[in-house]
């Protein structure tokens, strides 16, 4: 599947969003919907399992099935290094190589190449950069990069963007929107199936005059859903709220809000509360390798003397596999041991417990408490994490 | 649970085997059984999973169920050191721990402090050695052994012995199997609950007449089950087999016999046609974390650059789970990235592929061609080792 051959291919925009808000909370902008994707339809809020080399680490499809997951997030700039996009592609697409059959989002790798990518040169044309891997020489357009997401056949697709640092100054952040909206521009003339979605990223750097301005003019667009990037970066907590709330408001409400790459999950419930409606983070996986856990409670430290004979699970009001199965003792040994199985059982653990929280927030925002049930539980993790 | 103290103890031999015979092979050794233990029936020839550390490396006790294991290995000297058999006995003995309802084997570690620990000392009264953990000064007597394995709460109890290495000097191997007999009596004597099984273990280095003789000695102890010791300890294949030959039709036939710590698939197979009902090996496991694949044509390498576009399963005649949903490119790219899931999904498939060989094996005793079956697919694995 390549851009610009087939009949039945169109412009990524303008077209309708495949989203209808069905709830919403009374005392906050929480709401409750359905995304739908041409592998699977999403309720919303959720979270998506991150999965960048196209492996969520440790967990099977199965295990992520029986987690509840619906959709997960990989990553293009990962899978174009390795295996490459026409391997994924040969071997009949992202969805059946790694085995998932529910929806996919790719990051378009913008970010990675920022971050990770020696030698990068950005353009108005595109992004010059270096394999991390191998120090390959490689030259991406915006198109590049939305054609190999398609070729990849995920569901959702991400346009390349240009992501400043916290501390970058105005006029870096202005010039780094101009070309993020020019690209975008770009992104939304290539051509997909009509069942895959382009979303627009909203760039402006913590400057809320500026996500603003991004905001209304990527919403012009028409795009089937919006992303807003750019945040944790490096700035305080705080000042990630009120910049994500400023956007969050200057976006069109009848279209999915994507706030990419946070974070704990006191934060996701303040973030719902705003009217985010998708998040992705790798706080659960990356955590449950080095043998921390989520809870009720906030988080533990599975390697504690404290554990050595807990029979208690990790998480009491937990009802995921690995918690109806073993103690905290058995998952601090195995972490203490450096056993494969603690990461693995913490990670399961941890991914349950995102999903699990993205679920009771629906279900509050049905009920019409959302607001009061959210406050409650994100004070009771943040009270875990200063004890 | 301490030896010594309640009244439903029994001394661990003499008492009646919870093993019989059901079926044999008509032009060999090879026959097929059942085990009964407090967990689990085993259908024999059968094998076992190694958790070394209370942990089939990678694997969840749900995978090892649907892969079909019936029993795994433990091994109390790693559980001694970490976390301690208080530990798991506080927390509910070691199936509850680790969250396995099958049968659990336990090797006694008089293996492991011969080759892990430092320091060591042997006397008539028992082993002083060292921690290799942290270096803390230990002694053990055989009724120490057997002790902290029944506390373990495991379902088949393995003796101290001591096990020479393949270049020993007769006069070392003699003293090694007098001493392993008079260790053995005195585990014998010690109290056990009438649903634990004490196996011995015959000794006697790769000399024929010395394997016959002490098998001989501890046949007369009556045990409910022997095992094999001291072999694939540096010595060339092809004497493994003939000691093993040796050992095997030394030993009574009523009771089940383990070799333990061996070996390739296609050399059970050569074993079970002596008469071995039992085996434990890491190769599945440790082979699968280093992305190296059992199937019917030998082993693969899922790390070569050929399997990068190759939609087969690992093992096309395979019917595990992780056949039945990954393709070699798949698995390929997870171990050349360094996935954790290539680990597990390698090791996976290598378990079932163990597991469903020996459910083949006890089929084709049924079926009466055993010989002929065995002879051909050892010969497929060999001829793939060589390619």
């Amino acid at each position: 599947m390549t851009t610009g051959l087939a009949g039945e291919l169109i412009p990524a925009v303008p077209r309708p969003t495949p989203f209808a808000v069905q709830e919403r909370d009374t005392a906050s902008s929480a709401r409750r919907g359905r995304l739908r994707t041409a592998h699977a339809t999403i309720d919303t809020p959720n979270f998506m399992p991150v999965a960048t080399a196209g492996t969520v680490k440790g967990l099977t499809p199965r295990q992520l099935i029986d987690a509840g997951a619906q959709i997960i997030l990989s990553n293009a700039y990962h899978l174009s290094l390795r295996p490459g996009v026409d391997t994924v592609e040969a071997m009949g697409g992202l969805h059946r190589f790694m085995g998932w059959d529910g929806a996919i989002l790719t990051d378009s790798g913008g970010y990675q190449i920022m971050s990770l990518a020696p030698l990068r040169k950005l353009t108005d044309e595109g992004v010059r950069f270096q394999s991390h891997l191998d120090g390959a020489k490689l030259f991406l357009t915006p198109e590049d990069v939305v054609g190999r997401q398609h070729q990849l056949g995920v569901d959702i697709l991400m346009p390349l963007d240009e992501c400043v640092p916290a501390e970058a100054e105005r006029s870096a952040v202005e010039r780094a929107m101009r070309r993020t909206t020019a690209w975008l521009e770009r992104s939304g003339r290539v051509l997909l199936r009509p069942d895959r979605h382009l979303f627009g990223i909203v760039q402006g750097g913590l400057d809320g005059t500026l996500r603003r301005e991004h905001a209304a003019r990527l919403a012009a667009f028409n795009h089937p859903g919006y992303a807003v990037g750019g945040l944790s970066v490096g700035e305080e907590r705080g000042v990630t709220r009120e910049v994500a709330a400023v956007t969050a408001a200057a976006l069109p409400d009848d279209r999915p809000r994507y706030l990419m790459g946070v974070g704990l999950p006191q934060d996701l419930l303040r973030f719902i509360a705003m009217g985010y409606d998708l998040f992705d983070c790798v706080l659960p996986t990356r955590n449950g390798r080095n043998g921390t856990c989520f809870t009720a409670a906030g988080r533990l430290n599975m390697r504690l003397a404290r554990h050595a004979r807990d029979a208690q699970p990790i998480d009491p009001t937990c009802r995921c596999e690995v918690c109806r199965n073993f103690s905290r003792a058995y998952v601090r040994h195995l972490c203490v041991a450096g056993e494969m199985l603690g990461a693995q059982l913490a990670s399961l653990h941890n991914v349950h417990f995102y999903l699990g929280l993205m679920a009771e927030a629906r279900a509050h925002v049905t009920a019409g408490d959302y607001t009061a049930w959210a406050a409650q539980r994100a004070e009771a993790m943040d009270a875990g994490e200063r004890a």
